[in-house]
């Protein structure tokens, strides 16, 4: 069988190097064609040198892998991010970058007809309109690598569009699930940053522990399966082994189970529709874990998540806000300028300032994500 | 579009009965074509006068029902349930009949290329082997009716055969499912008969008290889904909510999961590929029910479901035995003959006495059914 040739955006990220776990364990099934990372360049330089891949591109310190390029100790040349993925050798994109960066690069791929594995959320939450008709437009494949997303991906399987009721995202309800709304006021960074169940990059683990995250996913969800707001609920579920369920029109209910590990969302992204073994995971046995708890999120303890389903429901440029905006706050949040709570006040501030732009163009998406950003900024000054 | 015709055995039946509930609540989908029924005459007279089926069977007052016809009250034809189920006008037979008697109308079906739902456990117990065959053979679809081998079933669409690892099988544990094994020599039938979780016909009331039940699906799923019992597992789930789950190989699990109601599984069956809405039965709300748990059965305290395993294992006539010893066993114990678990000292002892017949065919299949009920009759009366 010919080797599945990958182009990695972002690998040097969590999903990134797992990703490239992935390959790993399966010798001969994957061809690694380019890779792409915004930071750690010494890091991509190594993957760089274990993979072999035909391209690299860096991001902040690309003078550093030009040098290497030029001196002749890497091997790969040097191409941009929409154009790498575009290689004729290229089978699977996998967008594993962070924030807007990701948006070109997942048009570009769909526009040349690749399937797209995408783990860059705001993808789909700034531009879900425009990313959805590209790949309709010329029938490329979107596969989604988020756990939550995988799950419903898999529980649609033979099942026909129309048969869908609901689609009921878990959350696991990050650190403070316990929390009293009164003590969220004070938690730090570091405890924001111990989530119980998932090992993941920090702006996630911060998007966790206020749910925002799982407001993303909610607009993720929306476009990936094509399915209203009005119809996705989020259910709180601490263990984080049902990944997601999706609720169909005769009543039945299938759910997708799993140990919380992003190896296997992301394999089945990489290798769908075939299922292969992963020697690397263990396995999930229920009888150990006994007890799967479920429950509903409180939305006066998580008002990021409030916020983001309104802004998801507004549509047009407000998710594209509400991304950015929480992106910068979270950054102060992390360097300890601002308060937990502040990151729902700054975005909830950026969403009620905005003037929405409807229907916008992707020039209008990164205008919008760029005035939500100076926004928060300005926001996180007024306060320090 | 046409509606489906349905040739229904086992009519007056709660499977039989259900499956008029769900052909009721959708005026113009399915069109009754055959009905027949092994007791409860006049149900079977009424549901004739209600659904105009073109032919009607009844087994111990067929007498009655002739005289019926005869005189004119009754417009259906009679006719024999292997012949009814081969009229053109038939698209889908229901197999709904108790013990042996679905044996022959599924081999009718299936060779005359009938899609056939079945709900009939012993069917494919006593005759996996010959009804697969035969399935194959005719390219005839059969599909579960079980809610355990549904969930299995709805789980595998959209799968490839070799993605399966593992298949799990959810119980209730019945009854007793908390009862000490010193206390299980003296429950009654009434006992017996109080299911937690299902509303079923007394004799599989009964086998899911003892988990008799379990281990003879177990056996169906090695036969519906090609899958050998050691890859087939029994997990306790006492809410009954999870249906049945499936591992694939990449250690992705799937469930399906419902209100524990029949009339889904059915209505699955009757409308696949679609799924159609059913405003009849309420909705699943995870956040309402809180709370799953799951465990391991005690072997010790469910003797039968290790006699089934074990017989399933040995395969040849053996679960013919094991089904046919039991039926006769529980009879007895509904009857107040013998107590709890000698259910599980008559199926062992006759398990341990019987010479298995190597790939029997259909006669020697029946022979070593007979041989079993006779075993048992005189095992009780030695007690009684």
């Amino acid at each position: 069988m010919k080797p599945i040739g990958l182009a990695i955006l972002g690998s040097t990220g969590s999903i990134g190097r797992q990703t490239l776990d992935v390959v790993r364990a399966h010798p001969g099934r994957f061809n690694v064609i380019a890779l792409a990372a915004g930071t750690s360049v010494t890091l991509l330089e190594e993957q760089a040198r274990e993979f072999r891949p035909r391209y690299v591109c860096a991001g902040r310190e690309a003078e550093y892998l030009r040098e290497r390029i030029k001196a002749g100790t890497l091997t790969a040349r040097w191409a941009e991010m929409e154009e790498m993925v575009q290689d004729t050798a290229v089978d699977l994109v996998v967008v594993a970058t962070v924030g807007a960066t990701g948006l070109g690069p997942t048009l570009a791929a769909l526009r040349s007809g690749k399937a797209t594995a995408l783990a860059n959320k705001e993808v789909l939450v700034m531009a879900g309109h425009i990313v959805t008709q590209e790949a309709k437009r010329h029938r490329a494949e979107l596969r989604p690598i988020d756990s939550e997303h995988s799950a419903i991906w898999q529980c649609l399987w033979g099942e026909a569009t129309d048969s869908v009721e609901r689609i009921v995202l878990t959350a696991s309800g990050g650190p403070f699930r316990d929390t009293p709304l009164h003590e969220l006021e004070r938690v730090t960074a570091d405890e924001a940053l111990r989530h119980p169940n998932w090992q993941m990059g920090q702006k996630i683990t911060v998007d966790s522990a206020t749910l925002l995250n799982k407001g993303l996913e909610c607009i993720e969800a929306r476009w990936l399966f094509d399915v209203p707001l009005e119809r996705i609920d989020v259910i709180l579920h601490r263990e984080s082994i049902v990944h997601s369920l999706v609720e169909f029109r005769d009543g039945s209910i299938k759910a997708q189970l799993g140990v919380p590990d992003m190896r296997l969302p992301i394999q089945c992204a990489l290798t769908y529709p075939e299922r292969i073994a992963s020697a690397t995971v263990p396995k999930l046995d229920l009888r150990l874990i006994g007890t799967l708890n479920f429950g509903t999120p409180d939305m006066r303890q998580f008002p990021c998540l409030a916020l983001a389903l309104e802004a998801g429901r507004r549509g047009d440029s407000c998710p594209a806000v509400l991304a950015a905006a929480d992106e910068i706050a979270v950054q102060h949040f992390l360097a300890g300028h601002i308060r937990f709570l502040d990151i729902s006040r700054a975005v909830s501030d950026a969403l009620n300032t905005h003037v929405a732009v409807p229907n916008p163009s992707l020039d209008e998406v990164l205008e919008a994500d760029q005035w939500a950003r100076g926004f928060a900024e300005d926001w996180v000054k007024a306060r320090v």
